[in-house]
């Protein structure tokens, strides 16, 4: 979380309920419901990009494809509401939101009201089986209780569509943790374990006032030598060694928003100059990989396709294939729901089969596992346009040496 | 979120996992299953309890009254589950889960699978719509899929009866809390507005490394002088002054459980000892309350039992009633879900039907607003024992009089 205050916390909040209602338009959905409570508890991902601060009790956010933004929510969240100076209607309520909430529906008459629900996208799928019960008894014996659809494809394009604020607050976050990750080249010796490593990261995160871009025990995730097993895990006891890879995969979170960036690291062993040619050779099939799916991650391709140009690359490089997604969305959070830039296996759901749009901002990445010498791993963060990905960071071209004096 | 790392994270979670199995041998339900992805996204409140970090991948959980617990999480996962130490079989894999979580249904054959679904209860409504279809579509054709019922009855009594060292956390939590909230009365001074008193409060709490036990940016809740409205807001430009009262709303998260406490102030004009007599008379009045509803609180009421007779209490002086709950649970968040000490209002649904248990902890709050000069606040923390509610706060008897000197 971070502690900054912003000179206008909600901008931010504005630009993307204008943005909603142009996406309600395009995609011809009548009303967007977002219907929470307590989102201290469980939030769902909608309302950071339409509230931006948590809500207390049921709360029902409603966007039309007419341009009206109808907020009803407890009596005591009335005054937060009307301060994002975003909606037209904030109406309170003290003991139920039965009425007003069947009032502006039966007000609106929308011939379909999408509610945040998807098997696939874990962003649009903030709605808890309970509130949908909850919803589905307020609208029982209405002609609307049958009008109920997901309404993932609006909060994937709503999400994946960063405004000129949330570019630039990411762009923020990527400076910032490149700034980190060539704190750590410089510092980093042999003999400290992955814990040293991450709580010194963890120190440069704080001295900043800041938060991690993931949950801050698996934030940065290290891998050092040729024991080190890659995946989301906590930084362990394996040790920085010379003559072995220490990679690291890491992010800030600063207002609001992060960067996911992997950085691969040598310890050159006395004499050394440069990584033995072994870890040079798969350096080079990572970096075609990630170079071959960043040159296919264009407007209107979908996401299998450029996780299948890099997989296939490194593959036939004769490289095993990486047991994730080639790319994801970075946002608000380092996976932010939309589009997945990913194989087609069942746990990815649909989010493979979305449409790369101009103003998506992803983080790529794959890796390859060396025996004998550790992991390397490659991420960068690129932003779509009409002409295709542009890197938003500055691309390690080169396994940093580290040269223990 | 707490950054300290604690000497065995994961005790409490193993705890909780003892729990669990207790009470469904209490409750009669065969097996839990806690079904979750992305859970830096969307977080299932129980995942606090049975795990204690994000999991990544579609993960099911699932707790068996027969006292086997077993986690299928993606393979990046899988390691960190197993450190846990409380898991009696960890699966991976790597394309679906269908087919292990299918497979271990039917070695188990639960008469009932019990869902994190409720209508009332958030902390019991962790499971999306989304998984639910889900989860939904892989038990599809078994007959398992008419076996699935909420589990909310177990979620709420495994969140509200608090282990040991949930208790000792809440605790320290509270003497935290405490400790800020004396700062604060010896440093505050007419004149600071709101949001001075909410920078201060937050340098207290950075200084400590601590968190917040609700939003940063709402928490502290500062009500001051007769322009403060009470309520979920952000501190503003309001200022504490003379002759005025002075409100804090505010609690400490510490290890990953917070306190929930109200100060009430009173500043001296010069010359004056105490408050007026007419902010003395409801000061009592609201003392009073709190006490009946102390007394009230024991195990076997109800939600709504202890709530009137606090209210009842309250308006028999001849005040208004507040606009709230009496009381809620307090641990790993401010509001911690299951029983509400509440009206039978609508939005309370059922949650206020609860029966109050031994081992619950509450935070127990009302106030009253007096014309002229504030906002009157009372809120302590107690323990439910067997012989009652036993008070875990220093409880404020007197509004704190400032002398500004």
């Amino acid at each position: 979380m971070s502690n900054s205050v912003q000179s206008d916390p909600f901008a931010v909040v504005r630009e993307k309920l204008d943005q909603a209602v142009t996406i309600l338009e395009e995609q011809g959905l009548d009303l967007w419901l977002t219907f929470v409570r307590e989102t201290t508890q469980v939030k769902d991902p909608s309302v950071d990009l339409i509230v931006g601060f948590d809500l207390t009790w049921q709360s029902a956010l409603m966007i039309s494809r007419t341009g009206e933004r109808i907020a009803i929510v407890g009596r005591y969240d009335v005054d937060n509401v009307k301060n994002i100076g975003g909606y037209t209607t904030v109406l309170g309520y003290d003991e139920s939101i039965r009425g007003p909430l069947l009032e502006q529906i039966q007000r609106l008459r929308p011939r379909q009201i999408g509610l945040n629900y998807s098997e696939s996208d874990p962003s649009a799928d903030g709605l808890t089986h309970g509130m949908f019960r909850v919803l589905a008894n307020i609208l029982g014996g209405t002609e609307y209780a049958v009008r109920l659809v997901s309404a993932a494809p609006v909060v994937a394009t709503l999400r994946g569509r960063k405004s000129r604020t949330e570019i630039e607050r990411i762009r923020a976050a990527i400076d910032t943790t490149e700034e980190i990750l060539q704190q750590v080249r410089a510092q980093v010796r042999p003999g400290m374990t992955e814990r040293d490593v991450a709580d010194m990261i963890h120190g440069m995160v704080e001295e900043r006032g800041l938060g991690t871009a993931w949950e801050w025990n698996f934030c940065p995730i290290v891998c050092a030598g040729p024991e080190g097993i890659f995946g989301h895990r906590m930084p362990g006891d394996n040790r920085v060694q010379e003559g072995a890879l220490l990679q690291i995969d890491f992010g800030v979170k600063r207002d609001g928003f992060v960067a996911d960036l992997q950085r691969t690291m040598y310890l050159c062993r006395p004499g050394e100059t440069e990584p033995p040619e072994e870890v040079q050779k798969a350096w080079a099939a990572a970096k075609a990989a990630m170079e071959a799916g960043r040159a296919a991650l264009r407007p209107g391709v979908k996401g299998w396709e450029v996780d299948a140009v890099a997989r296939e690359t490194l593959v036939e490089a004769g490289y095993p294939e990486y047991k994730h997604a080639f790319g994801h969305h970075i946002g608000r959070n380092a996976h932010d729901g939309a589009t997945i830039l990913g194989p087609k296996w069942e746990r990815y759901g649909t989010s493979v089969e979305g449409v790369v749009e101009v103003g998506n901002v992803f983080a790529i990445e794959l890796g390859v596992y060396v025996p004998g010498y550790g992991y390397i791993g490659c991420e960068e963060d690129v932003l779509v346009t009409p002409e295709g990905a542009e890197y938003l960071s500055q691309v390690q071209e080169e396994i940093w040496c580290i040269h223990p004096s």
